[in-house]
C-alpha cells in the first residue's frame, strides 16, 4: 500500500460565505489532481474560519481590566488578549509572556487558538471554528453532492509540552473515527499491546502539513491510499481526554 | 509536489548485530521498492534495540523495594517497574498505575520506553536504544556505503498531555535537522508567523505511522518526495525543550 500527499494551491481568496467545497474540489481539477472517492481532506482551519466569518475587528474589542493589565505587562495588544480570553474555558498556564488556555471545544493551546498573522488584512484576528466537527461534516457533505466520498479533517498548529516545535494536529473531523484502537488485540506472544490506540487523524493533520508548508499558501492537502471506514457519526470528542484522567491540567 | 510514503514488510527476523541496514535494503528491493536517493527512512525503535542487543532478561532483574512496593499495589511486574526505574533520569508523574518518566535521552513518555511487548520472546523486555541520534546515523551510513543518500529517522509511538491516542515521534535523527523555522520570516502582511518552527521529523514519523501499523509487521516506512537540506551534525537535541522554558514539568 502506498498513501499519496499532495497539496491543493490556487486557490481564490476566500471570504465569508464561500462555497470552500466546490473551490478545493474546483482547484485540484485545475492542477490535473481531481479529489477522488476515499480520499482524505487536510484542511487548514484558517481557511475554514474566513469561510465562516470567524474574523474580529480589534477596532470592536472593549478589553477588560485584566487583559489590559497583561497585555501591558508583556507588551501585547489589549484587544488581542481580550479574545483569546474570551475564546478560552479555562487558563491552563500563564507564565511570563505565553498564555495556554483550553477553548470552548476543549483543546488545550496557545492563545486560544487566535491568530494574528492570517487573518488577511491588518486590525482583524482569526478565531478557530466554532465547531470544527460541524465544519468537516459539511465539507463532506458538500463533496457528496459533487459525487465524491471524502473524509475531512480540519487541521491547525499547536504546540505541546517538553518538545519543541509545533506539529498540525486534527481539530475537527468528519467520516471516520479519529482513534485506531487496538485494545483488545494480542501480539504473537499473547501481550496486549502497550500501544492501545492511536490518533490516527492528528497523524494524518502532520502527514498533511508536509506538503502545505504554513501560511495558507497550500491550505489544503489531500492523502490517497489511507484506508479509512466510514463513521459518519465521527467527531473529535474521543480525542479529547476526561480531565479526571489528565496528569497535565 | 506529492510524497510518497510506502512500508517495507518482509524483513527476516532481527538478531543483535544484525546488519539492519542491508536487510532494509534488500527487502526494499525484493518487494520492488528499491530505497532511493533523498529519501526518508523512518525506523520503529523496536528493531533498533533488538538490532542493538537492548533486550533485558526478566531473570536477571533483582527489584528494589520501591520497584516491588509500587509494582505489587497496581499488579505489574517488579522486574519491570525496576527496569523502568533504572532507564529514567526523572519520574515526570507517578499517580496511580501510571508511570510518566523522563528517560536518560531527556524524552519524557509513558514507563521511559520500556515495551513488554515487542521483544520477541517471554520474559524478555525492550528498552530503548542508548543513543538514537547514533542509531540513525549508524543506518545512514551505511546506506551511504551502499550507494543511497538517505535522511533517517528513528520513531517510537508516544501518548501525550490532554490528547486520548498516541502518535508516532522522532526519537533520533540522521541527515536533516529537526525542526524547520520560520523565525525572521514574515507574512504578506508584515506579520511575523505565529508559527515560529515545526518540528518535521515529529510528523515524519506520524505519517510514517501511517504504513506501519503497529507491532512490528511493517517496521519501516519509506517518505519519498520530501524535500530536506542535508545536515551531517543533526541530531534530536534542538527537540528537547530547556526545562526552563517548559510549563509541564
Amino acid at each position: 500500500m502506498t498513501i499519496q500527499i499532495f497539496g491543493i494551491s490556487g486557490l481564490p481568496e476566500i471570504e465569508a460565505a464561500s462555497d470552500l467545497g466546490g473551490m478545493i474540489a474546483a482547484s485540484a481539477r485545475k492542477q490535473g489532481d481531481p479529489i477522488a472517492d476515499r480520499d482524505v481532506l487536510i484542511v487548514t482551519s484558517k481557511i475554514v474560519s474566513k469561510v465562516e466569518g470567524c474574523a474580529i475587528e480589534l477596532a470592536d474589542v472593549e478589553p477588560s481590566e485584566f487583559a489590559m493589565s497583561w497585555a501591558d505587562t508583556w507588551h501585547k495588544d489589549p484587544r488581542v488578549i481580550e479574545i483569546v480570553l474570551r475564546q478560552s474555558k479555562r487558563i491552563v498556564r500563564q507564565s511570563g509572556p505565553v498564555l495556554i488556555a483550553e477553548t470552548h471545544h476543549g483543546f488545550i493551546c496557545a492563545n486560544s487558538g487566535v491568530d494574528q498573522s492570517s487573518s488577511g488584512a491588518e486590525g482583524r484576528v482569526l478565531v478557530l471554528p466554532t465547531d470544527p466537527d460541524a465544519s468537516a461534516r459539511a465539507l463532506r457533505s458538500r463533496f457528496a453532492e459533487l459525487g465524491v466520498d471524502v473524509a475531512v479533517v480540519i487541521s491547525d498548529t499547536f504546540g505541546r509540552p517538553w518538545r519543541e516545535g509545533q506539529t498540525d494536529v486534527a481539530i475537527g473531523v468528519a467520516g471516520m473515527h479519529p482513534l485506531y484502537s487496538y485494545i483488545g488485540q494480542h501480539d504473537p506472544h499473547g501481550h496486549e499491546f502497550e500501544v492501545q490506540e492511536l490518533c490516527v487523524v492528528d497523524e494524518l493533520a502532520a502527514a498533511g502539513e508536509l506538503v502545505k508548508g504554513n501560511v495558507s499558501r497550500v491550505p489544503v492537502a489531500v492523502i490517497r491510499g489511507h484506508e479509512w471506514e466510514t463513521d459518519d457519526a465521527a467527531t473529535m470528542a474521543p480525542v479529547l481526554r476526561d480531565p479526571q484522567r489528565d496528569l497535565f491540567r
